[in-house]
C-alpha cells in the first residue's frame, strides 16, 4: 500500500516536471516571437496554452484522487496540497507566456518594443527562460540550492522591470502611447512570470525544510 | 464526530467571508484613494494588506488541519480544497487593491489618471467594489445566482478595461508616457481584481452543482 502511494507521489512529481517543461517551451517561443516579431512562433504558443491548461487540470484531478484514496498524513499531505498550488502557478505562467505571444501577434509585422528597449527585453526574455529552466530542474531534482538561485534571478528580473519604467519615464522616451502601453504590459508579464517561479521555488524549499507555513504562502 | 466536522466546515466558510470583507474594505478605500488622490486612505490600504495575508494564511492552516484530522471524503474534501484556492485568490485581490493604493501614493498630490479618464476609472472602481460586495454575499449565502451576476459584472469590467486602451491609443490622447504607464497598470489591476472574483464565483457554483472539474480550474 505504501509502495503504491510512493509511486503516486512520484507520478505527481513527474507531472509537475512535464508541465514545467511545457511552460519552458512556451516562454522560450513566446520571448523569441516577441523579440523577433515571429508570428508563426507566437501562434504556436497561443495554441499550446490549452495543452498546459489541460495538463494542469489533469494533475489537479490526480492530486485530489490521491487525497481521496490514500488519505495521506503529515509531509505526504503537504506534498499533495502543494502540488495543487504549484500546478495553479504553472498554469498562470503559461497564461503569461501566451500574453507575451499575443502582444507579438497584435503588433506583427512590427516589433512590440522600440529599438531603444530591444536589448532590455532580450535580457528580460533570457531571464524568464533561464528561470523556467531552473524551475524545471528544481522540480526534477528537488535540489533546494536551485531555489535560492531562482530567487536571485527573480531579483534581476525586478531590476530590469524597473529599468523599463525608468526608460519610459525619462525625457528621452519618444515612444507613442501605444508603445508605452505595450512596453508596460510586456514588462509586467515578464515580471509576474518570474514571480510565480520564485513562489513555486519557495514551496519546494519549504517542503524540503519542513516549514509548512512557508510552503503554504 | 460529524457534528464537529460540520462545525469546522462552517468555520472555514466564516473565515472566507471575513477575508472577503477585508478585501471589500480594501478595494473600497483603494479606489477612493485612487480616484480622489487621498493619500491617508491609500496608506490605510497599504498597511491593511498584511492583515489580509495573515487571515488567508491562518485559514490555510485551518483547512490543512482539517484535512489531517478529519480526512474528509467526497464533497467535504472538495470544499476544503476549494477553500485553499479561494483564499489564494482573495489574498491576490488584496494585493491588487494594495497596488491601486500604491499608485495613488506615488502620484500624490496629483491624481493618477488625467481628467479625460476620471469617469472611466470611477466606473471601474465602482464595479470592483460591487463585485467584492457580491462575492462576500455569495460566500456568505452560497446563493449561486450571485455567481452569474458576478460574471456579468466582470464582463462590464472587461469592456471598461478595453475602453481605457481605446482612449490611450486614440489620437486625442495627450497624456505623457508616465500617465500612460499609470493608466495601463491601473486598468490592468482593476481588471485582474474582477477576474479573481469571477474565478472564486465559478468555484462556489461548481461546488453547489457538483462539477468538480470546474471547481478545480
Amino acid at each position: 500500500m505504501r509502495e503504491v502511494f510512493q509511486q503516486e507521489l512520484y507520478e505527481v512529481q513527474v507531472r509537475l516536471v512535464e508541465i514545467s517543461e511545457l511552460v519552458l517551451q512556451s516562454i522560450r517561443k513566446a520571448t523569441e516571437a516577441f523579440n523577433e516579431s515571429d508570428v508563426a512562433l507566437a501562434d504556436q504558443v497561443i495554441s499550446a496554452d490549452r495543452e498546459i491548461d489541460e495538463a494542469a487540470l489533469s494533475l489537479d484531478e490526480l492530486a485530489i484522487e490521491i487525497l481521496y484514496r490514500e488519505q495521506p498524513m503529515a509531509r505526504d499531505l503537504r506534498i499533495v496540497v502543494s502540488a495543487l498550488r504549484m500546478s495553479a502557478s504553472l498554469e498562470r505562467m503559461g497564461d503569461l507566456a501566451q500574453h507575451i505571444a499575443q502582444l507579438a501577434r497584435y503588433r506583427y509585422p512590427d516589433r512590440v518594443v522600440p529599438d531603444s528597449l530591444h536589448g532590455t527585453f532580450l535580457k528580460l526574455g533570457a531571464q524568464d527562460v533561464l528561470i523556467a529552466q531552473m524551475l524545471t530542474e528544481l522540480l526534477r531534482t528537488q535540489d533546494v540550492e536551485l531555489g535560492d538561485r531562482i530567487r536571485s534571478e527573480d531579483d534581476v528580473v525586478d531590476k530590469l522591470h524597473q529599468s523599463v519604467f525608468d526608460a519610459v519615464l525619462s525625457p528621452d522616451w519618444t515612444g507613442e502611447a501605444g508603445n508605452t502601453v505595450d512596453v508596460t504590459l510586456a514588462s509586467r508579464y515578464h515580471e509576474r512570470f518570474a514571480d510565480h517561479a520564485a513562489s513555486i521555488a519557495k514551496k519546494v524549499q519549504y517542503l524540503a525544510t519542513g516549514d509548512w507555513a512557508g510552503a503554504d504562502a
